[in-house]
């Protein structure tokens, strides 16, 4: 096992806090049991230290050839492979998840890192447009106009419980964050803060190796309330970003919002995602989308951000089959230890509370669960008392799952309009469901951030056209992504140089275009120099 | 002169307010006469009305086909054009603005939605991605994802008083609302409720033309207090735009962000909008920037977003010669009438607080003015001065501007260093004083939204490359623009298709690309069916 210091990792130094009296451990949630090495909150003179650090670092970074940037990314990733298996090691322990889920996470976190590295030498992400001048134009010449996207500057990053590898540290935020130009300093969560350590290492090495500056990255713990709150209010961050609950979230954003200088806060909160399942389907394909439902439900204890947590049917025989072979698969599930006694408890609480809704039914429940083990549990409810109680649409975080039954087509209209906004939607349907899952989509597209056919949300593909965000609230911020390609627009604005000497202009907007980039010149798109 | 009924448009139908004890009028100010024609505000009745109408409007008009919406938009500018006479008649009355500027601002107005008419067209304002399926990938199939922008609901827009065509009733944001397939929802400003009346009519007229839900579009009156704040609170409103003062904006920014579900809220503010005059440049052409500089202070009484409010300059002969022709020139200009007499009442009170600063001395003004009449002032103070008193940076709306004059270089870098967001950073210089100017366009960069080399900011040009926005408090929303092609993101955002049917797909996400427009198809860029 590596050893850990339980230090802060600030200005590419790392420093021991100056509040070891408040300084926390953690355990084992498979066995309770407390793991080796306490950790240190950050002092209000330390989280100036790393933004200043961070500030000074953005003068340099910001401007780096993206190249270098990628170059930094692919360093970053190739660390993590290295030091794989003590990550995977330390996270098992403070995560209570599976090797091979964690090796998975792995392999998807540096994958981030890559599609990165690509995406900056691709270059398009600047969505460059150039406008050239006429001096003759009447009554007034015509400026010569050229638009870019530039970093918005030191960014905050709040790392996910869920995901200790791919929504944390060296995550999907700091990735798109460092890969505009942003430096990043991520407050690791307090769930896994060794595997945080181990990953900030990887992130150090790539910094010492490549040059960038050391103020680039910066890695703090502390409680979200305090450390958190004074990260996101502090004038020298310029964005944030954030996995975790609505309540959680929510009070940041209010924070980012509140500022005399309101900052973009792109929050990644609460969701149901939705499954809406038609007869056909699954009289055609009952089977395996009851195997695949079971799947998606009970994948890493439930605590997935995109788990089906409501299901959507007709009352029908092909339905009766599907909660004949859903409750006895559920029946059959070994329970899962979840990430943190306190989501176990949550989780235990908000089933309890659910079961104790009269029009709610428990169809089946996982087998006895003990410690921080969660076992599954799905519920059904009739669609109209469903509407008659929008707090079942709420979110329980783990292996929770409502079947709303429906009496009629339009009563399953009527209960996809009543949601609000979530990650994800499905829906399962043959080309013989066509009308009705013509309408369900109709109405869903204004409610989800990803629509999908035959098949659950989980598993998020991370590539170019994906997107992982929606309406509040499943993200602060419905016009962004946390997940694919286009989530580098969180930490990049527009900025617009009029008659700039060619000198002057950053490398994508120069006349001989020396890097290549597709650009929109008066109107079309060309890679040719001016 | 045309009638007007003082009437809302709600749902195509001109209603009288059930408020008519609630009636106001507005004056001429340049003789400070009542106009005729009494405007009756909203009621909260009437706002539902309002809000219920765009929510089922949204339904069919945000799929409309885009060169559908592309010939709405056309109908409203030819329909403004016919209509052109009334309108600067009428415009001239409520705003005092000379008739050249007003006819000059409705082809301004007619050019953008046009733009956006183009724009709908060609199509890549939807940036495409399309990730192809691969069933046999290991360990998992690769799914079929595919990216588009879809449009974010009714939005409401605050008519600006500055500018009561080009960002007022069929504005900027109107046109790139439209554009986007959200209906729209205007709160006219209070300044100029007659001009608003007669171009809510065009866009009823293209609407009852064009065969668009009646819905698409309204327009209320009342005080952005009470009938503003209960629109951007409506939970059938989805986003909003506004261009006007910090304390109206942040307002209403603050009521958008603190909703149950925030939403996004697209507010152009404050900005002074720095010049730095360097030594070369004025050594070189040092007359005409005087006479850009007076023409640019004065435009429009010096009620634009862009007025050169701030000029930075060493202290040496060039500046001074600057200053000597820059005061005779300024003691030149003819008084010219403002907008409103609250406008000009804070000008005067503006210019008098600062006048009362010990460090600062008036350099000029102009002829003397009387009634709602603006005269301009020029005022210097030392840049030591400048950096003890922040408040100087603020923006005096009207034709004031403050120079700031510098001993050192490093002075006048640290002039630029202070500066909190503005729309628009001046530099002008020649080569020579390019250590200087690089030096400058360094710190600049991270303060505004549009950086010019040798021009003011005044004269925003409408293109595909424009941006107009900035960090805060130039705009609540650092990554838009309310000013050129790019204006369309405010309100769209990414909706993922996850293995959809082709059938269900919308037009530019089908494998044939009916449409033909430009996608980034598995990682590469074309316009060809897949």
């Amino acid at each position: 096992m590596t050893s850990l210091t339980g230090n802060l990792l600030i200005n590419g130094s790392w420093l021991a806090s100056s509040l070891p009296h408040e300084a926390f451990t953690v355990v084992n949630p498979a066995d309770n049991t407390q793991l080796p090495t306490e950790f240190a909150n950050a002092s209000p003179e330390e989280i100036d230290l790393a933004v200043s650090a961070a500030t000074e670092a953005f003068r340099s970074y910001s401007v780096l050839p993206a190249a270098k940037r990628a170059t930094f990314l692919e360093a970053i990733a190739t660390a993590m492979e290295h030091a794989s298996d003590p990550i995977v090691d330390r996270g098992i322990l403070e995560t209570g998840l599976p090797e091979a889920r964690l090796r998975g996470e792995l392999g998807r976190t540096t994958g981030q890192l890559r599609m990165f590295a690509n995406l900056l030498k691709r270059g398009d992400w600047k969505r460059v447009v150039i406008d050239t001048a006429d001096p003759a134009r009447q009554p007034l010449p015509k400026p010569d106009i050229r638009l870019t996207q530039v970093p918005l500057g030191p960014v905050v990053v709040f790392a996910a419980s869920n995901f200790p590898l791919a929504f944390s540290t060296a995550g999907g935020d700091t990735a798109s964050a460092l890969a505009a130009g942003c430096p990043v300093i991520v407050k690791a969560h307090s769930a896994h803060p060794g595997t945080s350590e181990l990953v900030a290492g990887c992130i150090l090495a790539a910094i010492r190796q490549t040059g960038v500056p050391s103020g680039t990255f910066a890695m703090l713990h502390g409680p979200g309330r305090t450390v958190g709150t004074a990260l996101v209010r502090h004038p020298g961050i310029k964005a944030g970003g954030f996995t975790g609950s609505v309540s959680g979230g929510r009070a940041l954003f209010d924070v980012a919002t509140g500022r005399p200088d309101p900052i973009p806060f792109f929050g990644e909160l609460g969701s149901t995602n939705p499954v809406f399942l038609l007869e056909e389907a699954l009289a055609a394909n009952g089977e395996s989308i009851v195997q695949a439902f079971v799947g998606a439900m009970t994948l890493g204890a439930g605590q997935f951000c995109t788990n089906p947590g409501i299901l959507v049917a007709r009352k029908n025989v092909a339905t009766e089959t599907f909660i004949k072979n859903a409750s006895e698969l559920v029946s059959q599930q070994i329970p899962q230890t979840m990430l943190t006694s306190s989501i176990c408890a949550s989780f235990r609480k908000g089933n309890a509370h659910r079961e104790s809704v009269q029009s709610v039914s428990v169809l089946s429940t996982g087998m006895d669960a003990s410690g921080n083990d969660a076992s599954p549990v799905l519920m059904a409810v009739s669609a109209k008392e469903y509407l008659g109680d929008p707090h079942l649409q709420e979110e329980i975080f783990g292996p929770s799952t409502l079947m709303i039954l429906c009496d009629t087509d339009s009563e399953m209209l009527q209960v996809a309009g009543s949601f609000h906004g979530h990650l994800t939607g499905s829906i399962f349907a043959e080309e013989s469901d066509s009308e009705m899952s013509t309408a369900i989509a109709a109405v869903m597209q204004k409610k989800v951030g990803r629509l999908i056919f035959n098949g659950y949300g989980t598993g998020v593909e991370v590539c170019a056209g994906m997107s992982h965000g929606g309406p509040y609230p499943s993200s602060t911020n419905v016009q962004s992504t946390s997940v694919g390609e286009r989530a580098i627009d969180r930490f990049v604005r527009p900025l617009c140089y009029q008659n700039t000497p060619d000198a002057l202009l950053p490398e994508e907007l120069k006349n001989t275009n020396p890097l290549g980039v597709r650009r929109l010149v008066d109107g079309n798109w060309s890679s040719d120099p001016i």
